[in-house]
């Protein structure tokens, strides 16, 4: 993982973070958001993976059903943002849609995966920032203002 | 529907609208884009919905095909702008990717939805208004300049 | 093709670029990025395609995958972004996704599509540039820093 501030105005910073070969975006996404103390950030990102688990909130159980995507399939879409939890530390939300050798496409809650060769994420921090708290109904940290 | 202002500067605004369960997307954006003037805005947006209507332009009748997607569905992406419409008025133009619990998507211009339990929307808006006018032979309104 | 400067502050702009019918956005971007030296843009884009080409990056044989929609189709996403290339020229890298009558959903990377009746960009240049790099394990030139 490699990152680079584009632009910083006002407090506003602009990152462009590629990850390569065998990265995992979702723990290198919260390192990065760590290290540099985010908590309002959106960010948007294509490239491929050749190995992902994504998430369906399933109502009833009220967790994530996971499902593997094994194969090496192009990221049409990375969107998410960062957001402050309950205790201080960032959390990353993020869906995914990916697409297969044929065209066709899955997609989902981005729970892990193994980036190849490329992805190519830009993510713009606001100095303010979103916080999550706990919601009773789902089990979910929610963004709350 | 609840929103804050993450950053401004220069006349530009960004802020993150937080949609809860049973919200419309579709009507909270309208309002929220003319309580605020809007009309040169994009947005980017991941949540989930528990209903939805989707819809396809049909380019023989000119008219949306509304498809119903009725179940608990992951929202994967949400990409839109809103412009201003020839009566002055903010138009919001938005296009859904949903995720169902096998992983397989479906998506189109987003109708209408119920939100459940949330859609986190990441917005900017420019000083500098976009316009819409009639289109002849579509009969929709496109953005000119 | 027709464009326009919705914001310039320290040296970030954002521009809205909007595509007719029978415009290639893929050569249209192309055009707008050497006309306005840019390469260090990210995008995103909603509209329609009445014909496409997307590709699949086959690990095996090093190349893309050319697979061809050929039926109009809404846009449900394009997200991208442009660097500079070896030779100082802009690269665009850009993936999509096409939402079909029924609902159904194909996509890949973005390689030559025909639009119709519209496509609405709206893309984001900062001052630093992002460069690429030839990869000799793929072939593709990937985003160095």
């Amino acid at each position: 993982m490699r990152a680079t501030l584009l632009h910083e105005h006002a407090g506003q910073k602009t990152f462009a973070i590629i990850f390569d070969t065998g990265d995992d975006p979702v723990a290198g996404l919260h390192h990065f958001a760590r290290k540099h103390n985010l908590g309002g950030s959106h960010f948007t990102a294509i490239g491929a993976f050749q190995d992902a688990f994504i998430g369906y909130f399933d109502w009833a159980k009220k967790d994530y059903l996971r499902i593997r995507v094994g194969e090496q399939v192009e990221v049409l879409s990375l969107v998410g943002d960062i957001a402050e939890g309950e205790n201080g530390e960032p959390k990353l939300h993020a869906h995914v849609v990916l697409g297969k050798r044929d065209g066709t496409v899955v997609g989902g809650h981005l729970l892990e995966a193994r980036v190849r060769p490329t992805l190519e994420v830009v993510l713009v921090e606001s100095p303010k920032h979103l916080r999550r708290k706990h919601d009773s109904e789902t089990g979910l940290a929610l963004i709350r203002m």
